[in-house]
């Protein structure tokens, strides 16, 4: 199967290094491009992923492309709308 | 006294709204340019500060101009070297 050229990994509660891992991953398989994307809480693990990606484990190999900050509106319990902070962090091979 | 044309908030563990309310008082007293700085878990709290000021506050009249991931040194306790991941956010008057 050929590598796909962007992978996406979204962000969550596992621990950072789960991130870093899964990025530098993708970037030994052949991906160009990789995004990590996180709401709330994780937008910190996420920028931690990240900077630790570039500076230590791939650095030199690959930089931080583009810093998105979003509001998403999420549906909580009870079907009340409510906005919460987002980011789109892109690391490109250089 | 002149305002400032910029200012910088330190965003730490304070409430989210803190840090909103500082950086509109910020920009109605005359800067043309906001930075939030933060490092560790405190980057998720200046990230909805600044989508909540775009978005919200003062919508239409700022813009999220640069967001630049760092990676900071801090002697812990003991003397210990660690490295944090840390953000600056910058918002100008559009």
């Amino acid at each position: 199967m050929a590598a796909q050229q962007e992978a996406t990994i979204l962000v969550g509660k596992k621990p950072t290094t789960n991130y870093v891992i899964a990025t530098v991953m993708q970037f030994n398989q052949g991906s160009k491009r990789v995004i990590l994307k996180a709401r709330g809480s994780a937008i910190a693990r996420a920028v931690a992923a990240a900077t630790m990606v570039r500076d230590r484990f791939l650095a030199g190999q690959v930089d931080i492309r583009e810093v998105k900050l979003l509001s998403d509106k999420i549906t909580g319990q009870g079907g009340k709308e409510r906005v919460v902070a987002a980011v789109e962090i892109v690391i490109e091979r250089k």
